[in-house]
């Protein structure tokens, strides 16, 4: 397998972390989001990747955008360990939360769209930034409130085996704390990230752990 | 089953589409997302579902909130007709296109991000709309890219059955022609979106036939 990935990319990350989780090896195929003006955008990527995102994972003919789409992949071509309950309605709260970071949290933050606030709409440091933690306050604010208001929170966000909703929060609190976002209301989020960072599989899915770090 | 829903909310429709082709019937509970500055944020609503976000959907005991994590949770429980192909590959594929508009482009376009660009960052009516639509040209475009260049592409975006990719074009295709966004260079996205709607199960979920249209 190959995974095209940019060390901060936090949707790289939550695949990285699933390879790890699984045991899966794989060859490291940086995309530098930042150099040449994004290698994510050259024609070379786009046909790998037509939405000229990071990640992409490449498993002989199966060429996935999307990290939910590569994991949930991942976890049928690669059961053990799981990371979705065997139940429905447990799978049901895991992709919720899950989703809660993917559609609503981090899509607001990611690079392409700081670039428009800055570039296009003229947006100034100090208010790129209030964006920028507004949504994660309201992203990781919710999902403070949804992991305190459940029984079945455990050590992780469902029960006490690592699920695809901890993948997607593990990397949103680095961006987070990137950021200067102040956290300290959501003490399960802080929680669960710190148990989950014990974990070795998490551990060596970091960005600073990768190979294009800086 | 209940679901809470505003006739607008590009999420909700596309669960109102997924109960219709399941042949579910279900109570629909109106949260108006503009009156009393905005249903969705009381106390109540929050009660219901911390992220302040519709839809949600009650099923005996499962409340699920966000759309995508809703329409699995009904395809694991009502498979037929399944909104998945039945292979890995296939299902990865269908997944990324879904998550292609339910994370990377919905989100940046939904009201409470128009709201913030308005009424936060001072941005004018022109400036609002071409924020709308460059996210939407860019989510669509890749779609459309996505469409064209696999021949798994069928009368509809995965064959010639509907999946969850359908139900996320849909009321993306519908938001994006509400706004005035020019979709003439993309011929699979409007061929596919028309093929949609001449279903009984897509145009009942249409936001014109809810109970709270106006």
């Amino acid at each position: 397998m190959q995974l095209y990935s940019y060390f901060r990319s936090s949707a790289a990350y939550r695949v990285r972390i699933a390879l790890n989780l699984k045991g899966l090896s794989y060859e490291y195929l940086p995309v530098h989001m930042l150099k040449d003006g994004g290698q994510q955008l050259t024609p070379e990527y786009r046909k790998v990747n037509p939405t000229a995102l990071v990640p992409t994972l490449v498993d002989g003919d199966a060429v996935i955008g999307q990290s939910l789409a590569i994991i949930e992949y991942l976890d049928e071509t690669h059961p053990e360990p799981p990371l979705l309950p065997a139940d429905a309605l447990g799978r049901a709260r895991v992709r919720d939360l899950a989703l809660g970071i993917a559609c609503d949290t981090h899509p607001l933050n990611n690079l392409r769209v700081l670039k428009y606030l800055k570039h296009t709409l003229g947006v100034d440091e100090d208010a790129k930034n209030a964006w920028y933690r507004h949504w994660v306050q309201q992203g990781l604010g919710a999902l403070e409130a949804q992991l305190a208001a459940s029984s079945a929170t455990g050590r992780f966000c469902h029960g006490d085996t690592p699920t695809i909703a901890d993948l997607c929060l593990v990397p949103q609190v680095f961006n987070a704390q990137r950021f200067g976002c102040d956290l300290s209301a959501m003490p399960n989020v802080l929680r669960i990230d710190a148990a989950c960072r014990e974990l070795p599989a998490f551990d060596a899915a970091a960005p600073g752990k990768q190979p294009d770090a800086e």
